[in-house]
C-alpha cells in the first residue's frame, strides 16, 4: 500500500481532485472553489475542534430553526452580508432600471391580490396611515400596463406576520397591478424600523459579537412585468436613523425616499377615502427589458 | 443624508467593521475571517442569485436532515474535507502517541459498558468474526490501566444502528475498560467497506460531482485516560481498496492494520469462547499525557 501520511494542504488537494469529474463544468468550478476558500479558513484562523463543533451545532440549530414562516439560512446570509455581495454582482449596472436590494427571509407565497387603493395594513391598528404611489415605467419613461408588484412589510411594532403566529394568516402583504398608465397605489401603515428576530443562531451570533439588529423602515416589493426583468428591492424611509447601519446591509441611496405628512383626505384608485393626515411616498419602478 | 453607493468589496469591509466590537477576540478573529472568504468565495465564482437560492435550500435541507441519530453537516464537513483539515491542524504533531481520524456522524453516546472479550456485534450474525485487542500505553510504552475505548462500528451490511430504525436501540457498540496491564479485547464482526449515506443533500451533492461515497472498512474508537489527551480515531483494514479513495478523506497510513485469519478456537478474557475461524487485529493505542 504506497499510503503516505498527508499534509492539510494535501487534504485540500485530494478534495479539488474528487470534484474534477464533475459533469457540469459550473457545478465543478463552484464546488472547487468553495472547498478552498472553507480550507483557506480553517487554517487561516488555526481552527480548533471545540470550535469546529461548535459551527456544526451552529449550523445545525440554524436548520432546525427554518420552518414555512422562517429562513434563518437567509438571515444568517443577511446579516454576513453575502447576500448584498450577490446582489451587487448580479445588479452590478442596473442601466436605469430600478436598483434591487436583498430578498430577506420573510417573504411568503399567496399575498392577497388587491385593487389599487386596497390597504395592506387593515389590522394594524396603532400605526401611522400611510399611501405608496407610483409608476412602472421603463427605461425610456414609458409606463407598464398589468405590471404586478408584490408587497410586503413589518407591521407598526416591527413584526411580519409570520412572527405572529396568534394574527393567523397572511397579513401586511398584497399583490398589485398597474392600471393602463402603469399606476399603482397600496394603501399601508408607515414602516417602522425594526430589529430582527434574534430568538435564533443569527441573534446568539449578533449579540457575541456586539452587532446591531436594526433595519431601517422599509417596505418590500418585488415587481415584475411580461417581456422585463423583475427586480427585488426596498423602498426605505430616508428619515430613518438606521439607514447607516442596516444589520443586512441592504440600503441603496436611490431606494431612499421621503414620507411627506398629507393633512388632506384623498380618494383612493378603488374609491375608498384616505382619510388624513398620512404619510405618503411616491416611487416610479422602472424595469428593464428581460 | 451621505450615503453612497458601494461596491461588493465595499459591502466587504462594511461587515468585518461591524464585526470590530465582538468582544471576545477569538470570536472576532473567526468571523471577520469567515466573512473574508465567503464573500470571496462569492465574488470567485460570480454566485448568481438562482445559486444562491440553491445553497440556501441546500443548507436548509441539510438542517433538516439532522437528528438524534443522523448528523448531516458533519457528514457534509467530513466529504468536503474540512474535517480531516481541522484534524491534521489540531493533531500535527502526535509526538509517539495514536494518530487522531474523523469522528464522523455516527457517534452515540450511551453505548453499553462489556468486559474484555465483550462482544458488540451479537445481533449481526452475517459477519465475519472478528477479535481486536491490543493494549492501552503512555509514550514512554508504560501501559495505562483502566483507560476508556468507545468503540463503534458498521454492521457487515455497512448500516450503523441509527440507520437501521427496526434494529432498535445501540448495536455495534460498546465501552471497554484496559486491565491492569493496559490490555482490551473487543469481540464485533470484522468491519467492512460501506457507503456513507447518500439519501441526503450530501448524497445529492456527491452524485452531482459524479464522486464515490465509498468508505473503507473501519472500527471507531475514542480512547481515554484521566491524566492523558484523548484521542479519536479509526482502525482501518488493511487490504481495502477504497483505502486510497476514502469519501471523507480520513486514511492515515499508521492507523491500518492487517485482521489476519485465525483457525484455532481462543479463550477471551470473560471467559468466553472465541470460535474459530475469525480474523484478528491487533493495535497498541499511544496517549500523550494531557
Amino acid at each position: 500500500m504506497s499510503l503516505q501520511p498527508k499534509t492539510a494542504d494535501q487534504i485540500t488537494a485530494d478534495v479539488v481532485r474528487q470534484f474534477e469529474r464533475a459533469p457540469d463544468p459550473r457545478v465543478r468550478e463552484i464546488l472547487t472553489s468553495l472547498v478552498k476558500h472553507l480550507h483557506a479558513f480553517v487554517k487561516d484562523v488555526n481552527l480548533t475542534e471545540a470550535e469546529w463543533m461548535a459551527g456544526i451545532q451552529f449550523l445545525t440549530a440554524t436548520g432546525h430553526m427554518c420552518s414555512g414562516h422562517r429562513q434563518e439560512f437567509i438571515l444568517l446570509s443577511d446579516t454576513l452580508g453575502v447576500s448584498m455581495v450577490v446582489d451587487l454582482l448580479n445588479h452590478a449596472r442596473a442601466g436605469g432600471a430600478t436598483e434591487s436590494t436583498v430578498f430577506g427571509p420573510f417573504h411568503r407565497d399567496g399575498a392577497p391580490e388587491l385593487p389599487n387603493g386596497g390597504n395592506i395594513a387593515p389590522h394594524d391598528a396603532t400605526g401611522e396611515p400611510a399611501l405608496i404611489t407610483g409608476r412602472v415605467l421603463d427605461t425610456h419613461g414609458h409606463p407598464i400596463a398589468n405590471a404586478l408588484l408584490d408587497v410586503w412589510q413589518a407591521d407598526s411594532e416591527g413584526l411580519y406576520d409570520s412572527q405572529r403566529p396568534e394574527a393567523g394568516e397572511l397579513h401586511m402583504r398584497g399583490r398589485f397591478r398597474t392600471d393602463s398608465q402603469g399606476r399603482y397605489q397600496v394603501r399601508t401603515t408607515r414602516p417602522v424600523a425594526y430589529s430582527i428576530p434574534t430568538d435564533g443562531p443569527v441573534g446568539d451570533m449578533l449579540r457575541a459579537s456586539d452587532r446591531s439588529s436594526w433595519r431601517p423602515a422599509h417596505t418590500h416589493f418585488v415587481v415584475s412585468a411580461p417581456g422585463y426583468q423583475p427586480v427585488t428591492t426596498h423602498i426605505f424611509d430616508d428619515k430613518d436613523p438606521y439607514l447607516v447601519s442596516d444589520a443586512v446591509f441592504a440600503v441603496k441611496p436611490s431606494l431612499m425616499r421621503t414620507f411627506e405628512r398629507k393633512t388632506h383626505a384623498m380618494t383612493l384608485a378603488n374609491g375608498d377615502t384616505m382619510p388624513a393626515p398620512f404619510a405618503h411616498a411616491d416611487f416610479d419602478f422602472v424595469l428593464s427589458k428581460g
